[in-house]
């Protein structure tokens, strides 16, 4: 099942069913009519989800617009971000200067989930001189997890799967982290992919908490990366139990893999201009790629081996602070 | 005017007016009944429940049960919390013994916000290993703050003052600062004070965008501190325009002060277990102070000089896992 949110002028949007081709949709029609809600009942709501889907593929439905949706879920009670790609992390401890994180479990960061942007939307900073670099991710949507679940468990909490772009201001990251604190500044809203899918919808590409599909990644039309999901050190459901050790998770709560990378950057390249600047410096010296400037485009996609693209696309423009 | 919120088996409550003696109340009877709907339309909500508190102080309203209070604001999209009093930071750094932070801005890091727990709620742990610590802090919620606002600018968007009391596992703290990435498990859900209180309710206690009232908090029956808030380094305005440096911030955001510590900390005491056990290391080369255990109880009151309490009392015990 896959569902999205129309943008209606409220906050948390009008939620659509959407058939397997992303091409047709019904509304959500019963008591709950968003997906912050639906998840916060999941047994109640996802039988008359799953009946809407089932007319969709009858034949049901309304044509979709893209440009008509905000993200699938546009505000959360809370994101948990992991860092759990070890080529992202060895090659961002280059690209920013930083010391070598010493630590056994998940890394992972509290930011900030009261807006997600939508796969169309503009995407506003203050200024150019902050070091504006996307991140490609998958991230899971889970129900309530109770303090204490062990990952064996949390994987039966997984709702839905999303693809996040994770924005960052590269510039102020590293004063941040140099805090002990985590970041505020250097991590304003991410924005996610059209469609939240349920895991079955992955088929074999969901395999043991991964999301086992490449996300191709254009910068101004350019093809930038195309790695796979599958190497996080950590799968989902592990990442799951670390964030609720020592709290419940609400249901809606939305937990992020970090940036995709792959071992073999050389052929596959990177879903954030950060690493691409480390692989630089490696080669060179120093850095050549600068982070995005006002006006520059970038687009997401993953895709399975069959070329199917569960998430739809992002393609966005980055503006800046008048619009 | 203040709030509070009563347990109705729903996540945000039922929204109350109380008197300004604490001892009656009014429910919120409009289309909003909850004070999360009601900060997201502030300029419609206020007027309805000012008339309430006028019918109140005119002699109605239904007497006030305590011990029936959620938090007043249960669960917030945002929760971002300051560290701008320079004494904890000094202190901190010696009872956790990490490197001195060098950082121009306030120091602030995301928490959770799905869950505010109430001033009388038990708080349940998983371990008394993880070193279980109180800090007793002040905090505002602001309306909706644009991105690039001002300090000049953001006082006035506060709307409401609370107390809070930032539960901390210490023994997990320092590995999370080391990552750089902030907290996640060492800081589960915070405790909220009964009542929520328009800022005109502080009168002189409100200056220059701090609470300048007296925390008393206790230990077990036995005063552990007094700190006054007036000594924080950044003004509430200064570190509201600090978190929507590079976000909108949505209404209903709450922002945290920080461990309430003052200079003269021989005189008053301190807000958390860890600053005490830091001046034991400065003054014995050790700490004697313990963290908190099982069945332990905390105690805080925000007090004027003329004795008002205008937050209510937060009176709550520490539990094990299983309640």
């Amino acid at each position: 099942m896959r569902l999205a949110t129309h943008k209606d002028g409220s906050k948390d949007g009008q939620l659509l069913v959407v058939s397997a081709d992303g091409e047709r949709c019904l509304p959500a029609a019963s008591r709950i009519t968003n997906l912050r809600e639906a998840l916060e009942d999941w047994s109640a709501s996802e039988p008359g989800l799953r009946a809407l889907s089932e007319r969709i593929e009858n034949g049901e439905g309304d044509t979709l617009d893209p440009s008509a949706l905000m993200a699938p879920l546009p505000r959360a009670w809370q994101w948990l971000d992991g860092s759990v790609f070890q080529t992202h992390a060895d090659l961002m401890q280059i690209a920013l200067g930083h010391e070598p994180i010493v630590h056994e479990k998940p890394l992972m960061y509290q930011g900030m989930s009261d807006r997600f942007l939508g796969p169309c939307d503009d995407v506003p900073f203050p200024s150019e001189e902050h070091g504006i670099d996307f991140e490609g991710e998958f991230a899971v949507i889970v129900d309530e997890v109770p303090m204490g679940t062990a990952a064996s468990e949390a994987i039966e909490l997984i709702r839905l799967i999303v693809q996040v772009n994770d924005w960052s201001l590269r510039n102020l990251a590293v004063p941040e982290m140099k805090t002990g604190f985590g970041w505020v500044q250097a991590k304003p809203a991410c924005s996610m992919a059209p469609f939240a899918v349920t895991p079955d919808v992955l088929g074999d590409g969901w395999r043991d908490g991964r999301v086992c599909l490449d996300l191709a990644i254009d910068w101004n039309g350019v093809r930038f990366g195309n790695a796979n999901g599958r190497e996080m050190a950590f799968g989902f459901h592990e990442l799951i139990a670390h964030a609720a050790a020592t709290r419940d998770l609400a249901a809606g709560t939305v937990i992020g893999s970090g940036t995709v990378a792959n071992a073999d950057y050389g052929r596959v390249g990177s879903s954030c201009i950060s690493e691409r600047r480390a692989i630089e410096i490696i080669a060179e010296g120093q850095p050549r790629t600068n982070y995005m400037r006002f006006g520059e485009e970038v687009r997401m996609a993953a895709t399975d081996a069959g070329g199917y693209c569960p998430f739809g696309v992002i393609e966005q423009r980055v503006i800046g602070p008048q619009g």
